[in-house]
């Protein structure tokens, strides 16, 4: 046989033949290619233009109709499966886990009842069955608990929507967190749909609308995932950011404008109730310091069928370590999750005991009353109690805040645990100068009726009340 | 001109020339390369048969001869331009940079003065001039300064080195920390030279013979950089890890054997000296469970002359943040650095937390003690400022805790908050009983020199003593 370069070189075409064969086959993979990419974007954009979305449409399946993927994984929030598996149930009663909290929020409504958070589509469902509703409560409640919401806020503006009756706007809503809350119907881009986040950006002299679309995948879920109050008469939706978002920060803002949520039943201390201060913890992590935003973590991307799309499931990352903190750490998944848990771990003891303080202070301050303190002789103790409180809860309040910014996390027990302390002493002092010298008793806080006994709720009393609500009352809203 | 293939078709024999020419060329080239790789091995052979080092070799500079680049990293620790860049001088001081520790260690030689350590080179020397040697001390403060320590043990034997007088041993040191305390002169092994490591893994039934090559890059660190006391009346040194290595295990063994390093000077409690658990607090932290060593950012790879080698200028990974960090993390190295000093500023915060609530308990003791309380009335108290003070100095004594493990380091000085908190609310208590209501006036801390005339140390008075020390005793030890 003679060698190749031989043979080419006794025919010369062969030589241009295969040249010419090889471009022609080059081009022809190219234009396959290429209409294989253009046939995947068709396909898309037939989805897309399957349904008209209407301006406020907030039923979320008619936007499935067009974003099947993204709606089929939205519609998994339902299952709580992976919460039930690692935190052992599919609503996690906060005050059974923990019945401290009953007497640290005595004369507020978290002590009457609080389940941990579920998916996205339980909102509506959860917030009506709380014992915490049904008691007077404004509309803003409703504010992020609904597809619904900027629907009705467009019907009868945005100051009336807050101070109108919670039980008055219920029959209008029906959809839970949705489609519509974070996207725009026509572009499906991000867009911030709730006015809050917008006031308090302009609060802070900026423009939201200037927002990168990464901070975007983070400030979809600040439009609720955030510290928040109810502002005034009209118990208009705020965001106490104008000072800047750490606690203290917030807590300075609070002291400024004198807001108060509640005063303690035992205590009677001005207290503040920080609510879920998700975002703002984040921002002083880690994760976020290296660009990351919410949905890099709780909706990772996904592959069905050659399409990539952000999965809609929002969940704990630890349900999905693969498509999640595996993207950039290469430990096992069992390295991973443990490496979260041993954060946990250490800032639930750190916060433990900054609770028992808090109870033993709220106590402590009752007994001092009781033995016939004065108010002088009050304040300086009930103002440390009010700033104690606000900075454990803040971290006790933000999911994930123990992985979101451990330190910072800590920081701020920490700094709850001192001004606790500092109460404590405050109040010995009070309590001796009242002849009382010994140690105030603490009562029995082992289960969540223990705790409700000792402050004066009577769970099963309320919640009968809650049942002959729902039948009179939440039937008529209609399904 | 006609194309290759035509030109090589008509002539086949330039083909094979073609041919066999890359054949030889290839070899040439592999040859070649085996050739330089030997020369370069040869080379280091050559360094390493240049010198015998005898087997108790306490002198670096004859090892330097076999290996010079190791050696002129090491001279580098004593150029302290890193550590007075970062941190304002050249031998910080402690006390005064922070006056409460006076107060906190009133009655002990710490209180006398504490300079933050300097490179190895300067052990011997620091050792020599701070005002807390000069007082009697036992042999044991020797152990971990010297590569003589080895030569001086084998003469006398470990026991009799531990408890000889420190001024008797004196003559016999005067190499600073070097080659022999981590090598073996015959193979450059890494090595353990200090009996008490050896006999602390005994003591937990483990061998430390069996320690990988990556764990012994940290255990020859561990010779030195932990906690340990001088036990009995022997002064013999111990590393108090039989329970385990974290704050509370180590705490719980001192209880058990009823060790206390000195009784405060004010409150009369027993309290324990942390000296530096750098090794045990690391080993809490992500970058010990990702399988890091302290060799690998303390003593970080350099390149010279071809020729790759591990640096011992031991010194802070900021100072080479390109040959330590950046081997992993692809942030900038200013990043990196506030990524560092974030976290130390926020562990000094809590600390200082927990600092106040300690200082302000040993003045409260005193009170207590002078307003006639009892012994039993006072102990639960003194246990609390024992318990609290050896958490908040472990971290604080610890290197690098706030880097090395943030989490762990939090959750520490919280408890020790915590303990510090419970010491004083009895303390309140006490003193109500004994009629003070009033709060006890705490002292002006503001400077080093305030705290130590509070305390009732005469700084000038020593510094005088120990210079004529100098001039008699030191003088006669030879250079």
């Amino acid at each position: 046989m003679k060698p190749v370069w031989q043979i080419v070189g006794e025919r010369p075409w062969l030589g241009w033949l295969l040249f010419l064969g090889t471009v022609a086959a080059v081009f022809a993979v190219g234009v396959l290619s290429a209409s294989l990419i253009e046939r995947k974007r068709e396909g898309r954009l037939a989805f897309q233009q399957s349904v008209e979305i209407g301006d406020l449409e907030s039923d979320s399946s008619v936007w499935g109709r067009n974003y099947p993927r993204e709606f089929e994984t939205w519609q998994k929030t339902l299952d709580g499966s992976f919460e039930s598996k690692h935190m052992g149930s599919r609503a996690i009663d906060v005050l059974a886990l923990d019945p401290r909290w009953v007497v640290l929020w005595a004369g507020y409504a978290f002590s009457r009842d609080y389940n941990q958070a579920r998916g996205h589509m339980h909102a509506v469902e959860d917030v009506r069955k709380t014992l915490r509703t049904g008691v007077p409560q404004p509309g803003t409640c409703w504010s992020c608990k609904s597809s619904d919401v900027p629907r009705v806020m467009n019907e009868m503006g945005v100051a009336n929507f807050y101070k109108a009756k919670w039980e008055e706007l219920g029959p209008k809503i029906k959809n839970p967190i949705g489609c519509l809350d974070c996207h725009d119907p026509k572009t499906q881009d991000l867009r911030i749909s709730r006015p809050a986040l917008v006031e308090a950006f302009q609060e802070r002299g900026e423009d939201i609308g200037k927002a990168r679309h990464q901070e975007m995948r983070s400030l979809v879920c600040a439009q609720c995932h955030v510290e928040y109050y109810f502002k005034g008469e009209g118990k208009y939706l705020t965001f106490p950011w104008k000072k800047g978002f750490a606690a203290e920060d917030m807590e300075a803002y609070y002291d400024e404008v004198g807001h108060t949520d509640f005063v303690h039943a035992l205590s009677k201390a001005p207290m503040l109730k920080p609510q879920h201060p998700d975002w703002e913890l984040f921002q002083t992590g880690i994760h976020a310091q290296r660009g990351l935003a919410c949905a890099d973590c709780h909706m990772p991307y996904e592959v069905e069928g050659g399409m990539k799309f952000s999965s809609h499931h929002v969940v704990s990352p630890l349900a999905n370590i693969g498509q999640t903190c595996a993207v950039c750490h290469r430990e096992s998944e069992d390295t991973l999750r443990q490496n979260v848990y041993e954060r946990q771990d250490k800032l639930r003891e750190m916060l433990s005991r900054a609770q028992d303080a808090l109870v033993a202070a709220h106590i402590e301050a009752k007994a001092a009353w009781d033995a016939g303190a004065t108010e002088a002789e009050m304040t300086p103790a009930l103002t440390a109690i009010r700033h104690a409180q606000w900075r454990a809860d803040f971290v006790a309040a933000s999911g994930g805040a123990a992985f979101h910014a451990p330190v910072e996390s800590a920081r701020l027990v920490t700094s709850s645990l001192d001004k606790a302390a500092e109460a404590r002493l405050l109040l010995a002092r009070i309590l001796a100068a009242h002849h009382v010298t010994q140690p105030v008793p603490l009562p029995d806080l082992s289960t969540k009726e223990k705790a409700q006994t000792f402050i004066g709720f009577d769970f099963a009393a309320e919640r009968a009340k809650k049942e002959e609500w729902t039948k009179t009352v939440l039937e008529s809203w209609g399904k």
